[in-house]
């Protein structure tokens, strides 16, 4: 049985903080200061939807471009079928997850041969082909608008590969960290 | 009012002719001899009913390798709003007929600036860097299982870039060309 801890609410709706919460969706909000300990409360338009979408995994990891050295050596040893979940954006595809998911499967596939779909090759692809993330998601739809509302310096920050070794997974409601 | 014509079947399950019909999907069968003047009633497994899908457009023209110049030059003449409503296999996504897409894309986009969604955008991406069609195609499913079943000659002349300046459409239930 785990305390009773302090918590608060964060997310955001069209990128921009929710009425009230003290969060939004920037990750440099997120200090070591502001949540060592606390348990956090969040929604996003799409990436906490996604996650539900995910319940029925045996094991649902948190990937993103600051982890993907991390969670592509995780997936590679739990030798199972892995698909890789992108929320996308408003519903519809969303090239910032998506070159992401295809530098997942670029790492794994230099470990061993993997098995891809047609959609997982054509990300594969691009990911093979970029060696700029900033100036191919620079067209797209949603790092556009985030940059056109402020958020240059998040953009900057969640598009640096492989800052961190953690690999975050989901279980029962709540998104945690492996022990060590 | 036309003529009563003579016809015949064609179609595919599975890449394979379908049992009592004339052809089946490959298209070094429809020679000029077997066709000039006939009404072909054709089922597919992915592009008729694509087709039926996409009834609600203001015009529908079929676009594949052969004709991806004449295709775009017909899309720009338009200058309406362009949906490229891919195939797929089996319902799902497919390289193949994707970069066919990010081709007429990229065609597209050299003569005026395009407002691409991301997933146009990923597929043009993808077209920018291709320069051997056969070469990508070789790893995706669909071509890999054509090629398997013995369509190697098809797929040859199925990734041939504008070998034709035609524009199918479809109208009234019939794909025709434009009268000159």
């Amino acid at each position: 049985m785990e305390g009773k801890k302090d918590g608060f609410l964060a997310g955001e709706r069209r990128g921009l903080k929710i009425e009230g919460f003290k969060f939004g969706n920037s990750p440099l909000e997120f200090t070591k200061e502001a949540v060592q300990g606390k348990e956090i409360f969040m929604t996003t338009s799409n990436g906490t939807r996604a996650i539900e979408n995910a319940l029925s995994a045996d094991n649902l990891y948190i990937a993103c471009y600051l982890n993907i050295s991390a969670i592509s050596e995780k997936l590679l040893e739990s030798e199972k079928d892995v698909v890789i979940l992108c929320a996308g954006t408003d519903d519809e595809f969303s090239l910032d997850d998506s070159l992401c998911a295809g530098m997942i499967i670029k790492k794994m596939s230099e470990k061993i041969k993997l098995e891809i779909n047609d959609l997982g090759l054509s990300l594969k692809k691009i990911a093979d082909l970029t060696s700029d993330i900033k100036e191919i998601l620079s067209e797209s739809k949603h790092y556009s608008y985030l940059k056109s509302i402020g958020y240059e310096n998040d953009l900057e920050y969640c598009t640096t590969v492989d800052a961190f070794s953690i690999t975050p997974f989901y279980k029962n409601g709540k998104i945690k960290l492996p022990l060590k």
